[in-house]
């Protein structure tokens, strides 16, 4: 069992990862040799505007799964069932406190657990789509686009422009009905380009300053205190007379 | 006079380096040593969803400004004006076809229009915005985020993804009321580390696949044909029950 | 409409690029975005050894798809069809001459054409997976696995270890019955971070020497000279006494 | 709060940073963002040399502030002060030995404090000018341009040409009246790129030897040893005869 | 003697290694200058298939010996021995499991212990094979190539795709009939690079998915699960018309 | 004989590779090596302020011209000689356009022309210290220091900021009184690396913006429009009370 | 056929690809795979000092063999014969200019010619030792150290401290007794990785300046004008007494 | 006071820091600035094999002292004396074990001890060579030339190809008659990209395998066991008839 925990993002940063570890064959090889997975995985997703949700059985519904989880802000991959075990896989945190709240009070701590072995993915391809640090929402108040850095526990306290945003990966296993852990996976050196190439995209996305897509766009920004800057100018605008 | 061309993005492309050109220190060392610079520029800005616009003062609105040319999708610069000589400045064309067409018709080829000297930037001011390739939205079937690269003219047709987004430079002087040139500034050796780090962020980009910042966001992609893979799932939405 | 020839390589070479361009969404933005593209595409995979064929419907059949044309010196795509329009997307040069002959007569140049636009693939959609340059049978006495480098047609000659194996893509315009073309794709500078990395791998497969996998796996190389060299030192063998 | 202690450096080495914290909407996204920072800050700039003040409300003043406080070796900024709150944000120390004592009389130690959140700057967005690292004046005897290397407390003695220059962050919380910490801020391995880019400028630095602009200019080496080694030169010196 | 334990890898990944240390004067430098190594090194390789085994004599036989142990999965050098001294030079952990049980049981550990000094190779000679990491079979379900990590003890533990594949090597100094060590020669940061090297390869070889050759040959996957799933769509073949 | 052209620089640019050329044996392997040579060379500095003149005999005068040279803003070395063949050995345009006008009036071409062969230097040694491109001032307004470029002909057109400052090597033989040439000597690909260097060292400098040394000192500065814009702020000083 | 032409450098170069393309089996495939050129190759190698010449039998002699040509100032492979063939297979120029006349009269220009096919090595096999560019002797003053960069014939001349030295590959068919040709084998951008390695061990070994081994050792100046230098200080050596 | 140890290499290793240290005015800066240094310093060589030795007085001998000094396995550098003070600056350790037992006993673990301050090189300008890891002889069997790494007490141990060789500097307080220390300066991270750049060059040298300049020259060889692997093929030499 995996538990990953991050810092300065949100849930919809476990959307590309879920999906990786359980859809993609280029990501899990088990999904292609292995005859327990071959089946595939049941996606469970929440639209966490409208509160409604959806199950997409995948491979099948491959496509239309990826029109909405590629909008992380909006739609998360709730839970993921084995198709062919009929068992839960996956769980992750959605509820962001800023939509529950209806403003901005404080960040999310998005957590994530993952099962793995027998018919499951194997922990190194739970871990693997880590290895390339992709763009979460988060970071410096909650208002920015950057990479997730893999890291140690002992490395996972945020400083630089309050991030960039951080996950680690603790490996418990089910002995006897005790978890025995944590295994700290990300204090591995196999890591050590990933957070090298994460320090590198965090440098280009900061060269953006405060423009889009490294600020969020103006629909995430909305339980932000950035409208009552806006509110504020309102006034000055005055029609194109074309 | 220099002309800029982009394909495979949209007018939103400008704000960036207009805002440097014009406005930021670190680029333009007239604004803090050039006596006819010293005054700053103001700077037109439309909202492309609700024809208004706003004039900003720099540096004086600065921060200001910034709320809303950060999300260049909705809001434009349109023109920009020194307030030491009272005279336009430059010039980009803002209308967005998807915009006006209310659906996606084809792929905007912005045009932006500056002046050189005497007041007005040096030219070199106003290509060095364009050494570090900033994101802009556009590319494959104008949904996604990409580097703009500066390309000579012999270089500008895009194919990787459609791409990535180019931009030329073309310079024109006036000259007893003709214009001569036009001289291809891109071609020049000091943006081959540009066009380097373009194919590289164009790497990283692709690598994200249909997952937001890449993907345009949800609200962008209204004008184009994903709507309608959206309405076809639909129904099976139902209602989560907390 | 794009042409793709490729050199010092043989037919397995297109398996991975096809599977990108009309199946993996990652590749395709239109697999995702573009409703006559969403229903996505049947492969038609060739045993090469047993002269058996069977057709793949993507995404549904993905998982099982990959187990044999990951395979790709045995499974070749010979075509692949849009399940929206009914019609053909693209077809590959699927032969091996060795497998024909029964022995090693020279190298395969393998051909692929595929359909671009209106419910297939955009071109720069088509042309994405050449960007990372995979690894392919073939260079050397076609017996060793290396880069495939995208190639302007002036670039495409081989000549290093008889390689890096090339690839150049052509694209026509069907016109009134006519082709008109060809523009020579490659050409871009957005490929020379592709070909800078062609390079570097092949130095590193290089430096493998005759090791497996740089050099083929033993059935692989059944066409070639090896199995005469082998058959000498036969002899030599002793049975080992445990 | 961070207290940054930095060696082999002089007071100026603070203007570049205290200028992006408070005054650079790329560096600081609170300038935009939050309607507490919305209005500004003040800067209240020393002439070491003539012993005057002047304070520039930014961002109105931010070309003319620059004029000045580029010029790092005369111009210090001594304090910054939020024009929201009305309170002081930043302290750092101005005195130069060497003008003081009208000889070089060894290094200066500059210590710089910065106040955080709640209208100030959070403390990522005071962390963020470091991991860029900017060419101070110091290192070798004084005399010598050089990057200033974020380091942790255990990496902080320098060695190389007696440098590169350091720095280190300390946070403390106020807390009841009593400080809490501290907490090594540069200790995170996302410094780990800045530190690497200062070792590569260090490199490129000490390749220049004796000229400037490693070594400082004429007039500010004033301080040094050097004005003793011309004199003794002065009578070898006769005029030009045009 | 330095011992060599590995793990995520099959027993011929010390070929490779050996084959160098022992026959290839550009690794071994004492093949040419030492006169009690000059004769050079007896190779039994064993056929892990056919149960059967060969001696060859290097340099001599070199170019016959390169057509087997090339082919890692089927021979493997069992022993070799100095020409010169008569004695075992260096013994490996040749049985592969799979092969034994006719099914995926798990994965090997291979070991190999080398003797150095006096007539067989320097220590250092010994280590530097792995300074340039090679492409192993193993790695996730053992049904994978990729490089071999030279790693401290505190290093090896594999994560990323259960891997990539780890070495580590201890030596031991035999001391009045005692072995005195372990010392741990692989925590050197002499092989810094080599550790950046096997990542950035195993970055690559990921980015092929299920593709040869990061994914192993068909015979090659003979004892893991994945023939249970192409059995599955035999029944769908059908056999081509030419 | 070698004549180098530079644009967007001052004669100051010329000291270190005239330095490097006649007095580095570092650089010059002809100093050590050739009898011819092994006397040094002399040394005509000239002082651009107060037109005086002095002159060096190296290597004896070795530190002490340094002392001068290295700043080069005030002290340019005007001519060269052999001391073995009392004969001149190079020449440089010292005259500073600034300085004469008492005013910014443009900017300086700067020549220079070194002989070679025969008791001068190698025409390899003479191209040698712009391998290794130096930081020159000039580029943007006469009042930044930057990288010089070694160009070709056709690449020697500044664009970017104006810049980088560049330089082209021009070689001809004299010949029965003819000048033979010019060769284009930059046009070699062995200076790739300096300009790929060249562009590196042009995106650090630039990212100090209008802070030294990016931007020239407060002395440098002098005979260009800064002091304007100080003045109209001289009246906001107030004293400071200690 | 492929004619291989060097400039500043000795006909030593030759060695390290010689014995690459016709006994080194990480090399040439085809010494391991292609029955015609499994017996190996004779190598005949002159001692340029003394005029005596052996032939080494490979690879048998292989260790026998490196003693000498490693030290390829002193020993050059004349000739390489196939044993299965009984035909020379290369041939290069060995005379030593300095040696001949027994002072440094100028630089050779060395020239290599190598069959191809047919039991001879592929071309591909011939001309792969130089994409790893080995360090030659030659260069300035025919006195240093330097990598042998691989051209094509317009980027073949020599500039920067007159090299660093090249080569260039012509490829010629013999077609009913007449020469076919050329074909300019390293315009291919196969060799841009080649090419821009040797530009940066160029710039490590130029930082070595006058030290060996960027300096060649004291027996090889023997015939540069050193000597002469050496000779002038004689008498200022005096007695050590122990 | 720094004391430095090295391993794996030879006395000569000290030739080009010390030159650089006591007469480089780009490595030393007080050789320009201060007036204690800038009369130079004088350099007792030691010819090694003849047992002479020679005093060069810099910087007036710079040229003649080169010809010597970069010779490092003849001529060594046995102590450094200032010329302002007459003290004795540096001394190293020049007997070399082999030509004293006149033949290869061993390798030779030289020693350099160097004062600081007050008239000598500042601590910085001491250790300053070593950020740019030079070539020196040693390594494996003391036969190949290979980068001098500067490493922490706790980096010391060399493993790879018995090496690079390393060298530790430890830093000294005399107080009262008592050293205090000691530093271990090279733990210093500022050096993290001189070991990186020792890894690279490490490659490079090592992929010349047996042939020069890795392998040191054939005079070199005299101590080593190589001479009698070339006696044994003495007998098969035969004269060349031209």
């Amino acid at each position: 069992m995996v538990v990953f925990l991050a810092d300065k993002t949100e849930p919809g940063a476990w959307n590309l990862p879920l999906y990786k570890i359980f859809a993609d064959p280029f990501n899990t090889a088990g999904l292609v040799i292995d005859p327990k997975m071959h089946k595939g995985f049941d996606f469970e997703v929440h639209d966490l505007i409208e509160h409604k949700k959806i199950v997409f059985h995948c491979p099948e519904d491959l496509y239309d799964m990826l029109v909405f989880i590629g909008a992380m802000g909006r739609y998360g991959i709730k839970a993921v069932y084995s198709r062919t075990l009929d068992e839960i896989a996956a769980v992750s945190s959605t509820q962001r406190l800023n939509l529950m709240a209806g403003k901005y009070v404080g960040k999310d701590d998005p957590v994530c657990i993952v099962r793995c072995q027998s018919g499951m993915p194997a922990v190194g391809e739970v871990l693997e789509p880590f290895s390339k640090p992709h763009l979460v929402a988060g970071w410096m108040r909650g208002s920015h686009y950057g990479p997730l850095m893999p890291c140690s526990v002992k490395q996972s306290t945020p400083t630089r422009f309050d991030g960039p945003p951080r996950v680690v990966a603790l490996g418990f296993q089910l002995c006897h009905g005790k978890l025995v852990g944590p295994q700290d996976f990300f204090a591995d050196p196999a890591y050590d380009e990933a957070r090298r190439k994460a320090n590198q995209i965090a440098d280009y996305m900061r060269s953006l300053g405060p423009f889009e897509p490294h600020r969020l766009g103006l629909d995430e920004l909305e339980y932000t205190t950035m409208p009552q800057v806006m509110e504020k100018l309102a006034g000055r605008f005055e029609p194109v007379q074309d």
